[in-house]
């Protein structure tokens, strides 16, 4: 994955409009605006008596999880009504002899029933590209997490988060703390925090958890936890994934905790009225102290909340891009 | 669990109306009364052509199963569904290492992508109640079986069955038939009784499947199915765990039958219009003989069918009581 | 099972109307054209850009697996929501020591929730017929799949492919090859492919592979795929069950795909213009060749979009079915 390749034809119609929701890479900046005031107005949504809008009526969206997710499936189903679409959620297991072959085989036939959407979940890097490219382009494909590669919807509600309780990017300095090198919400994230121009990203990780380059995002890399912290206006912790320990990368958690575990002590190196962000679930006392996680400058449950609006946000705009395509696919005929 | 221990606060609103429906302990009998009535009127809506009603159009249900119970998940499914609510089910495994912790973030995430009402199935005695109290206060709690200590759908179920088979419950006379001590059922049945009058429960129960005071209910007390059957309206069998005979606490089934199965010829002890109740799954030829089951007295299928509208009444009035109280918060926060 | 013996009472209402949908066996010939016309109307349908129609609003559709089978889950549980009915699925383990018994109180069960229509899947054959016959005769049962039996639906669907793509039943040559002995769309075919007119229906297998007196369906047999596939004018494959290698009645899957596996070279053979069908999901190099399942030839994915369409008319027409007979029984009731 280069950050600096474009992948404007794939996720975008014609008039430059989304059709799918791949990866934040290469997405200009008003889109991403856009995104956030969309997902603002949905945000009222979840607050009214009837929690629901009529955009995706009569539309089929499949949730297609290669990879089993309980929390971001919810989420996305929740998301799917609330715009009143039908919903089918499929757990694929990978584990079949022919992965490649069941993939593309299980997605054209799910086409073939006339699906509108696909959530796609899946653990190989680029897999809801390769759906959007080779097999469906036809059908909205959302990206819910490929491999290492990107968690998009993540990345665009922690900047949703980010917009609400600090304002403009343009005069904010952003930490990502923890295991960079295998999260894929820490590759959206700056992604999208240097596309919406903040000028100070820094991430900050054991050497062992950093992966080659990482400079090339445009971030500063710290290994010292009070170093990078230090006035920071936001914190996004990254949940730690234990089986990492097994494989040598890293000590043990408590040697973890005792380095680079966001404390209230630690936290005091921060802005004052710094927030805290994480993607959840928790670790309790692993990455992040309970007291920090429950405490006045934590958003972590507001995350949640966003999390809807957002999945609604692109949810919306890459069915009507690709209804706009079609249209504009049916006009271009005409015309022949 | 002390049946006398109000929890009058914690279930209703300011009103008295519900907003939570935990336990049948410590509700008034015209609020047990009122749901019967408000269940009777949905039982005509499962009849209709288009068996829907608006009443929770827009607003999200999550199925919050901690432990598995198809037949309980569909019944509140259904009924959700009659309501025009959206569902979300989650099976939540109960088998990670950090439980409490689990419970309490995973219900405050659902908390934070608006959820309106959790239906709850727990293996824990207590744990509706815990989390209406501490965790989602506003969200409407239903508790759908925790642990050993209340089923309060199905009690209320079981009542609706009694009173539209029977009529009023100052004549009656009903016994309670089976493992008492593990129960759920029977201790939500015979608070329910108690409140709604009944002068004359009974439990009829090997001296090993009895609760230590179980008298405090206010119920006499039998071990012999013979004596205790002698005569009542209504008879109530409970379902035999069969694990608990390797627990020692039981011989064996074929005892257990010999002993206590309701047979056609013990029916005869029972008054010739009583009616026998079961709350399913029977097991044919352990509790129950098959002749019973499926005979004329049986009403065990019509308790499936109110069972529905039981939930279709209490989801409706806890949503409607919890919209009450934040009315009632509005216009107590305009007033200071 | 004999094809001749007629199912008429149990799946047609007084009207001589489907009021189940068990099996094509029996069904006249005008029945099966009403469903292929109905079907027809609503492809349609899954084109608008509002996929539904309020045929079943209301109404409870419970999909209940007794096998399982995502693919077909999946189609019933679109097709349920295009109609605009509520859905419920039931996973219902068959591996419990009272299978039979199992069987009849979950439906009973689901029966007493007012449940409208059960889409039953189920492993031994006639088990759609018998909850029909003996268990829930006014709620509409729609045959999944049951067992080496039948599995209607995909006949149908097969049919309606042909028709769409070939036009008049009473010119065509229609092979089908592969597993004739175990396959219960084989079967659904060669009564379907009969009763609508279809003058030469050819099987072709391996000895091994075919039932005993196959001739009674008025089908011609051969052993050699050259022979049989001659001027044929569609060629309907068969999935292999890979399990049946191990049975002794395969020599190996390569061995398979030498003598009966369809190739480029081999559909040479066909008419020119000859369409190659498959139930799915296709093993590609066991009994179909990635060029031919892909190929311009192939009408596949087609089938994938037809059956949701097939689905739609048989469950619409027999709930429709359905309520018709309750209005006869209830003025039948009148008059006495």
């Amino acid at each position: 994955m280069t950050p600096t390749a474009s992948k404007r034809p794939l996720q975008l119609n014609d008039q430059g409009q989304l059709r799918h929701f791949l990866s934040i890479d290469g997405l200009p900046r008003e889109l991403l605006t856009e995104i956030l005031d969309t997902a603002d107005s949905f945000l009222e949504v979840g607050a009214r008596a009837v929690k629901k809008v009529p955009l995706l009526r009569g539309k089929t969206v499949c949730n297609v999880f290669f990879e089993n997710s309980t929390r971001t499936r919810t989420t996305f189903e929740l998301a799917a009504q609330r715009l009143s679409a039908d919903v089918i959620t499929l757990n694929v297991s990978t584990s079949s002899a022919s992965k490649g072959e069941s993939l593309l085989d299980t997605l054209r036939n799910l086409e073939a029933m006339a699906a509108d959407m696909f959530v796609v979940r899946h653990g190989d890097s680029g897999a809801a590209h390769f759906i959007a490219e080779h097999v469906c382009p036809d059908v909205a494909i959302i990206n819910g997490g490929d491999g290492r590669h990107a968690h998009p919807t993540q990345g665009m509600l922690d900047m949703l988060t980010i917009r609400r309780h600090k304002g403009d990017f343009s005069q904010l300095s952003v930490a990502i703390v923890g295991d960079i090198l295998h999260s894929r919400v820490a590759r959206s994230n700056m992604l999208a925090l240097k596309a919406l121009g903040c000028p100070d990203i820094r991430v900050i990780a054991p050497k062992t958890l950093l992966p080659v380059c990482v400079e090339q995002y445009g971030v500063r890399v710290f290994t010292d936890l009070a170093e990078g912290l230090r006035d920071v206006d936001v914190v996004i912790m990254l949940r730690l994934q234990k089986e990492r320990m097994a494989g040598g990368l890293l000590p043990s958690e408590g040697e973890f905790y005792r380095l680079y575990g966001l404390t209230q002590q630690r936290l005091l190196l921060a802005k004052p009225d710094a927030i805290v962000m994480h993607p959840g679930p928790i670790n309790r006392g692993v990455e992040i102290e309970s007291a920090v996680a429950d405490g006045v400058q934590s958003v972590i449950l507001n995350q949640v909340t966003y999390g809807i609006a957002i999945r609604m946000a692109v949810m919306s705009m890459a069915m009507s891009g690709q209804n706009t395509q079609r249209q504009l696919n049916l006009e271009a005929g005409e015309q022949n």
